[in-house]
């Protein structure tokens, strides 16, 4: 198969910096393709602008999403978001490799998914209507993939833990796991968490290793985490409330994975209105929902 | 009241950048001293790196955290950064403005955080004790000042509530309010987020100013969110989970908000060890809780 390894630290002789290199290896040992984007030994440059659209005029209003799309659609795109792009349609799995600095990303992998997730590309996709709202959570672009995290964090795990200090880690994680890996259609497995990284020895790095390296050698048959399909069922459009009467009474990011049973096979996508007598309301919420669907990623 | 607006948009000519102007303006007509960076318009550098340690030996292994603390303990850090240090310094309060790309905030104010949050002053800050673990959550060197967000989406409200598909606001921003302002002292104010950006028009521009405008001129009487100080007592040290008879049988990230009765009244730091007995022990945590700490925002 064909991975993709987006790393983001600056040091080579880092803890991260190992790690990706045991990715690597492991990986290509068990007979596997892997490209890695070494964000910082590309120089990658973080932060989305006019200049990502080749053929702007630069005395023209910036608008980050119609810009993107715009340079998506007529191939005017940087070179270097249009490479990246080439190396996920390629990708038969994608792994993101970062420390969790201030609970998130570092910015130059932010910067990277702003950038490559174009519009038409990673948001903005599909079409809107009484059923749909465009292809997101589940579907798009980058459905039948797979993604996982490889994440580094300073702190212990009882910090990051369901009534830790710091938040529990699956919650700090969902906006990336949720909003940016399943949101263009990607199947996401359970994040590998490496904690205290301070006290890194040679055996506990071993033992890193040893459990990591399980986890990349079921990359392909881990199943996924049961997240709900937008488009399944499971929510009401266009409000996209979940329905009440699954996980009944909660709240929270939680509610967004199905249960063992996944309650998503007792409803049926809702049949639109008659084919052919598109009424005016619904043009223009259709047109309302496709904006509002390319500013989930980037707007305003 | 001195205030730093710290703004993350491309485009002047956007929402955000009208929004911008309204927020300065509204401010100083109320006789307030408004400082503001402008990130895009000042060429902010988003990414930390080597070069932001000016005295570095351009070979050595780089280490995010060490660096950072010897460049602001010697004064060695680049311009840029000393210079957004000494404005968080004069400010009473803080307002980060922003659109929500992919269900964060934008990466070149991603990159300010991590950069402006040196270690010795936005994290890696106090004394690790059996009663202390840093100055953090609550306590910090920017304690006594507040904050708040002001946020644009181009989801619907209902996207963003309870059981909303993206998962609720104050969860999507628990990672900023929590990890990120109340972390390093700030008292954090609800965020005040604008929904629906594509459909905005002058009545529901002057509908949205109307409303921040109420948000601005409360900004320094408002209660701040009530989030638990880490070295009140309702946490035990180190392992950092709220004590169980505080919000029992609750996880996640609304378990750090005290109740109305806030119930760390309940609760008295623990005393220390008996002065000038340090064990061994002590001493070897005092440690590894110090390289925790700084590790929280950056390190790995």
């Amino acid at each position: 198969m064909n991975i993709l390894l987006v790393h983001a630290h600056p040091e080579p002789r880092s803890l991260n910096g190992s790690l990706k290199r045991f990715i690597v290896d492991r990986l290509e040992s068990q007979g596997h393709a892997v490209q890695v984007s070494d964000l910082y030994a590309m120089g990658w440059k973080a932060t989305l602008d006019g200049a990502d659209r080749l053929d702007r005029e630069p005395d023209a209003r910036f608008d980050p999403a119609m810009d993107s799309r715009h340079a998506f659609v007529h191939g005017t795109q940087s070179e270097d978001i249009a490479r990246e792009q080439d190396k996920l349609r390629r990708a038969d799995a994608l792994i993101l490799q970062f420390p969790l600095w201030w609970f998130s990303m570092p910015a130059i992998l932010k910067g990277w998914v702003e950038r490559v997730y174009a519009n038409g590309f990673g948001y903005g996709v599909g079409e809107h209507s009484d059923a749909r709202w465009g292809d997101r959570y589940g579907e798009g672009s980058l459905a039948g993939k797979r993604a996982m995290l490889v994440v580094t964090a300073g702190g212990w795990e009882s910090h990051y833990g369901p009534r830790g200090i710091n938040g529990p880690i699956d919650d700090l994680l969902f906006p990336i796991q949720h909003g940016i890996l399943y949101y263009p259609g990607f199947d996401v497995l359970t994040p590998h968490v490496v904690y205290r990284t301070g006290k890194m020895d040679p055996a506990r790095f071993a033992a890193t290793c040893e459990t990591l390296g399980r986890r990349l050698d079921t990359l392909f048959s881990t199943p996924p985490l049961p997240f709900r399909r937008q488009n399944g069922g499971d929510y009401a459009i266009p409000e996209l409330g979940l329905r009440p009467e699954l996980a009944p009474g909660r709240t929270g990011f939680g509610i967004h994975l199905a249960d063992a049973q996944p309650a998503s096979v007792l409803h049926v996508a809702q049949p639109g209105n008659e084919q052919g007598a598109e009424r005016e309301q619904d043009r223009a919420r259709r047109h309302e929902a496709q904006a509002a669907a390319h500013a989930e990623g980037l707007a305003q």
